[in-house]
């Protein structure tokens, strides 16, 4: 089968997307679900924008990738400099990536009128910058920006500019749909003249989705001839967003007989979506092709009817193969797939019924906004307490949470906790630079007296978000934290209208987890 | 120019999505916008399946729809029974619509699997519903149902059921991809050989978005011939949603040069999307092309400077054209153009020497956390402060949050807030579901006295984020707030260490940004 390159730009291209901005934990994060997924490529980011970029090369490599290689994003020289003292060119160096994406200029009108350069300047300019990369080693990606658009109003001038950056040697013309104003027949004719022209080099594809054909545009450049195609998980991305990896690997897969991620990989697309969404946080497009909750979702009677004599009746692939599951909305009966996943995940032995218990909490559960994808360690801990082999470690009493504000600016924060060990009863204030922060202080002061190896938990993330946010601030909001020790890092979940107490719930879950962990 | 009859489908596939639901008045609401936009046919609903439907017919009737007929939706008669009295059909009559919608079975599979008879008594079935209609003086639109996999099944019994409903009378043959499985290409060779073979008659497409791929298939077959087009608003639909107008319609005007609606209806779509998404009770979709907040908004610096030089180069069409509009997103990636921009459009003079000074002060709030992208109000704030014509409503001199929580379980929250209005002073205290609630409870008990218009004021969206992650519960939250009175929608955004803080400023910004604009 012909093996296409995945290219994903979710840590770049996506973080360009309205309302979406990763911190370097997130962007780790998510580089390490994308591995997982045996993506090919992994954008990391603009090298040369700021030092949040930089910090993430050098973080990303001691996470020791096994599948994904990480590509440095920048673009030619300027034209008024050489490439030895280019900032964006050195930059991509520092990184000490790989792999090296240039994106350069292939539409006259961008190189006289942005660039403010002649057309011959700018071959020059994507030749020099191209087999600068090369000669440092590196593997190079050049992304022909508005190449689309360059090639209708100039064929022969956007075709030149592949040529001088194939000449220097880049290993890879990817055409940028920029603007995201193409359809897919012009495309595809497009694509397969550069595939023709270009034999020797492998020919790619990026992808934005401004006429709601971004999927349909990649997979008519990979018909064409391309062998590398960029896209986002989710399809996130500046405007409307780009070509979502999540529909255009299950089509390659599937519909095309093309080999893009193995099919196990594949399986878990469901999931990393969902993550991604989760790190985003942002509320997940439940109508999202292949990897959407509403993807195998069926509402009609006629259609749920026509379901229970044949599958294929009304749905065009099997929901496992990327790991999605069919619901049937008049009769919830969903999930049980993903519980016995969980469970394996968790190390638990499949117990058809346990796990049909277990479902039916988590669905209550989350009707009550949990989620448990990031939540590994709550998901456990429910586990544990429906097999009734959970054991507190503690007994709440009260907890006290105070904030003042004075005009002077000063602000006070104080919370104070009660509980429980054994027969004896702690009662200990914690400050804090909030709330949520004091009520943690105050937990732990409360319990290291008796179980010391909690003050190597640390906490590392905490997120907040907002489950229904239909009602304003009284709306149920649901805290996500992760915590960590030398050994290992786990998430916990709380929900509830009120944040205090939903930050305690995933503050509880946090230190029982490790407790648990400890007793074994 | 070629006419491309438009035919939508929101009002029964776009209930069909999970969570939609419209009640008989959303239906009639929604009929009157549709014909506002000129759309040539409106599919009411399924006579058969309720009461309501049936009752949808007759007050739109009344309703003196000015450019759409109304389509009456139903299937071929039963096997079992004559056309006379099939339950279906005489619906279909009974709504006294013009145009009636019938869905026949065209996949060998579904005939003898789902209906259970033969493959020969299906074409009578389909020919006689057909003719029955006809003879009743309606124009008849044929749904063939599962077109694509029946075509791919068999072939020729697939073409036989087309010509069946064609000689009978059908007045449109619509190919539909019930499943949504398949891809352009095929989409496009199938509707080729529909178009050659049944040259006299309209053929139609109606497709799902299950590949990610509905509107380009849907284009796709009207490359290959097809004259009318059906989709939804927004691509509201089952599972993943039917093909949407709001992205076919524009790319059939805008990228194919033919006719869908007119341009001064096509300039009405994007108030048509946001009507049927507040309808449908449904948070609009930002990226949705053409139509979506975000379709038209640039969040690169590069971009933005760009644009100001020349609109085409980071834009494929002209957001007016659409009814949307350019927006400058203001974000850690932004420039001084985004801020020129923004001035521009809050219609403040673009004196650089003051952009240049929000700008400073914008980058170093983003350093502290803010971000300003989805909090427009607290952007004018920030202007007016630094322009020195921004005038406090009030003075805080202190809030006080309290949360308590016993092993009763019970949770109470109370906030108490201390102000000063002129000389008067208020001191009130308030209770919510969570500090957030309670805090918001008070402020407004304490201004409405002296500002009554703050009633009207109501709170839509609250979200949290963690802005430097590394440092767990620590770390700095930003809050931002979306709040709404009836003509407006504004944003709002406060960053602290303590959330209660942070909450309390974008509280405060909401308010004041009211009251600013009342003082004009």
């Amino acid at each position: 089968m012909t093996k296409i390159a995945i290219y994903d730009t979710t840590l770049r291209d996506g973080m360009q997307a309205e309302g979406v901005s990763f911190s370097l934990a997130d962007k780790l994060a998510i580089a390490r679900c994308l591995d997982g997924l045996g993506i090919d490529y992994i954008e990391g980011g603009y090298a040369a924008s700021n030092p949040k970029e930089m910090q993430f090369f050098h973080e990303v490599a001691r996470l020791g990738l096994e599948c994904s290689r990480v590509a440095a994003f920048g673009s030619t020289r300027r034209a008024d400099c050489t490439v030895d003292d280019d900032v964006s060119l050195n930059s991509i160096l520092a990184t000490k990536a790989s792999v090296a994406t240039i994106v350069g200029k292939t539409w006259d009108l961008h190189v006289t009128l942005v660039l403010g350069c002649s057309l011959e300047e700018n071959l020059t300019i994507c030749a020099e910058s191209v087999r600068y990369l090369k000669q440092k080693g590196l593997e190079v990606v050049f992304d022909a920006e508005h190449f689309f658009d360059g090639y209708r109003a100039n064929p022969e001038y956007a075709m030149k500019v592949l040529a001088a950056a194939a000449e220097a040697g880049a290993d890879a013309l990817v055409l940028c749909d920029t603007n995201g104003g193409s359809l897919p027949h012009t495309i595809h004719e497009v694509s397969q003249q550069v595939c023709e022209a270009f034999g020797s080099v492998v020919v790619g594809i990026h992808t934005h989705n401004d006429t709601d054909c971004a999927t349909a545009n990649a997979l008519a450049a990979i018909q064409a001839g391309a062998r590398h195609v960029q896209g986002t998980i989710n399809g996130l991305g500046e405007r409307c967003g780009n070509a979502s990896l999540c529909s255009v690997v299950p089509n390659l897969a599937f519909k095309m007989g093309l080999e893009p991620l193995s099919p196990e990989k594949i399986k878990l697309l469901t999931e990393a979506s969902r993550f991604v969404f989760e790190i985003a946080n942002l509320p997940p497009v439940m109508s999202l092709p292949y990897v959407g909750d509403s993807a195998f979702a069926h509402k009609a009677g006629l259609h749920v009817d026509a379901l229970r004599k044949s599958k294929q009746t009304y749905e065009h692939i099997d929901p496992q193969l990327v790991g999605n599951e069919r619901r049937f909305l008049i009769s919830e009966l969903s999930g049980k797939s993903n519980i016995l996943a969980e469970m394996e995940k968790a190390k638990i032995a499949q117990d058809k019924v346990l796990a049909r218990k277990i479902l039916a909490r988590v669905q209550d559960l989350e009707n009550e906004g949990y989620q448990f994808e990031a939540a590994n360690a709550s998901f456990d801990l429910l586990v544990r307490k429906i097999m009734e082999t959970f054991k507190p470690s503690f007994e709440l009493i009260k907890y006290h949470v105070n904030v003042e504000k004075r005009n002077s600016g000063d602000l006070v924060t104080e919370a104070t906790v009660k509980l429980k060990v054994g027969d004896e009863i702690e009662h200990v204030v914690g400050e804090g630079d909030g709330p949520v922060n004091a009520l943690d202080a105050a937990l732990r002061k409360s319990l290291e007296r008796f179980y010391p190896a909690l003050k190597e938990v640390q906490l590392f993330d905490y997120k907040v978000r907002v489950v229904n946010a239909k009602e304003g601030t009284a709306a149920r909001v649901r805290v996500v934290i992760e915590s960590r020790d030398r050994q290992s890092i786990w998430g916990t979940v709380g929900v509830s209208e009120n944040v205090i107490e939903a930050s305690w719930l995933a503050l509880v879950d946090s230190v029982e987890y490790k407790l648990q962990r400890l007793a074994g």
